[in-house]
């Protein structure tokens, strides 16, 4: 019987899709104008999810200010603004592909947050494209 | 082989967080100012899907026009423009969060519908906030 | 050669149409189910508009940062989590309608914002119904 | 530890919900307006859900270009700007409802995609209408 | 001091762009896939503004509602789930563009508001295009 | 009686706010986050409106697929995946504000549509933040 409670931040960042291992060609070809040298970037929009059981006292899963505070802190200081290729340690290596933003995301929110809340993150990127790390994918 | 099927109604209510049992103190601690004595209110968002097998001579899982009608005699006509706290009958005693809502709606549109067939009830409260109660949230 | 810049902000408040010099029976003919007594509330957006030539230095006709925190102090702090009847200074005695918050929210920003830039002030009740005071709405 | 990637893709078409073994009044009884002789249309929305694990060289699930180019071959091509009635060969014999084209959508995709990576085909007929097929509804 | 007050309102229909005194080459050069013979449709957007003073007794400039029923005597009725080139008497004779729908619904409305109220129709064919004709388009 | 017809198309860039006459410390000042040395981006939105009279033949103001071609080969090509400050020759030493983008848009289009019949071009960077400019913004 449990509820599942959203909380949705939106932030804004650069980026460029590369992989510094493959030929500038090899770039071109795999990720098209997402690898241009200079940059773009993208609003993107987090929309994290909790799931529990209904606390009487206050009738909440989780407090969603709480959880704001939470996704403020742990994620969106650090990526807000920024440019995910070179200012966030966190996906220092990693190619900030919209999956990888939500699969680094929930590795974050996981260890930040009571044990087995967190149920789904989920990353949107552009109007037309979205990933989501989910408790259980099946 | 199911299908899932979402029929998506608003309403607009009035509400007031608090815990009657709580001391005015630890109510502005716990709710904010969601606790306002005065109220505020919002424009709900209700999502209500239902999974089943296409009937083959409809092409429908459920007629989305009866499911709808059965959505405004069972939630909508109780809440529509009536404040949560004080007006609904089936909110009685409840805090009247958003998770609280989408809990008590299953719980009233389970008898109503077919049995097995509600998959999920989905409540927007802003477009920052949402609660769902699920078939199966695993 | 004026360029228009928006700013888009939201607030939660709750409120009820009717006039006290109506009888009871009136205000239920003229509100219908908006003059419920128990009041109700919306997820109100607020749209601002100020109109100017582009600063050469910052490419600005004004800072949205700056715009936002004059909404904040002029309206939404007034407004949001409040009863618009009840707890508005600037809103007593006059019919909490959309357009009526409009027309009243455009008086608040014309004193404050430098004289002439303000160019329209839009406020949206329900994805259905919204309301905007102009500059010049012929 | 499966990611969900998402693509959102648009088209028009037109449509009339009738079952030709049903006289012209089962017709109305149960299709209603919907089954009006001279058709109507929609702006369709179709999102389709691949789950993956996440390429270590790419940082992708599924290159969504890639992804989009699959559906409009496979699906957009044949039915945007066409009846959905009488000019779409797969849809043939079926009651083109919102649930019928998840479903028959489901299945080209997943002939089409490698296997298994399928998760979700998701239809939007109005804003108010959706269905959708999953792996798993349980 | 006019304040301008919006309601929308939605519609799905049919249409064909085709000028039948063209040939059929001259047809598809014209309006490509949206003559195709056998019609596709769309879920139409309407959004009908009107300007006024505000009432002192009910701080409205128009009711809302009262517009919206208007809307549907008026429009809604005649074209929701008809076909536009055949079924809708007051398009007869003109193609069914979202420009044509904007035109000839403003005259519609203009013979049956209140004269000098009506201040914009606007109409969505889709998230991409729309129409509108206002008082002063200077 | 003329009409007014838009067209959205959407790109996505990368810019940095900064005046390179200004110090650091002023930079910082008057464009906050937004100055961060290694940029960041958005998802722009460019909605583009003509106004005119509807021809007899077409019922159009102007076919929308010409002006979505024009919008690509004057605007979105040069901009989509690039950084603004440094990959764009008609934003070469202006600060690439929403403003600003917006007044150069205007100024590109203005000389490659038909004389008199641009009417608005609004330029959106967030869902909070968007500029236009208009033929007569009075």
């Amino acid at each position: 019987m449990a509820v599942v409670v959203t909380r949705r931040e939106t932030f804004t960042a650069g980026h460029r899709l590369f992989n510094p291992s493959f030929s500038d060609e090899r770039n071109r070809e795999v990720f098209g104008k997402c690898s241009s040298p200079s940059g773009h970037g993208h609003n993107y929009v987090l929309e994290v999810s909790v799931a529990g059981g209904l606390d009487p006292e206050t009738g909440y899963v989780m407090d969603l200010g709480t959880l704001s505070a939470i996704l403020h802190e742990t994620v969106i200081d650090d990526v807000d603004h920024r440019n995910l290729n070179t200012d966030v340690e966190w996906l220092a290596g990693r190619i900030p592909t919209t999956e990888v933003l939500a699969d680094a995301i929930w590795d974050r929110l996981e260890e930040r947050l009571p044990a087995g809340c967190l149920w789904r993150v989920r990353v949107r990127e552009t109007e037309k494209n979205w990933a989501e790390r989910r408790r259980d994918p099946a």
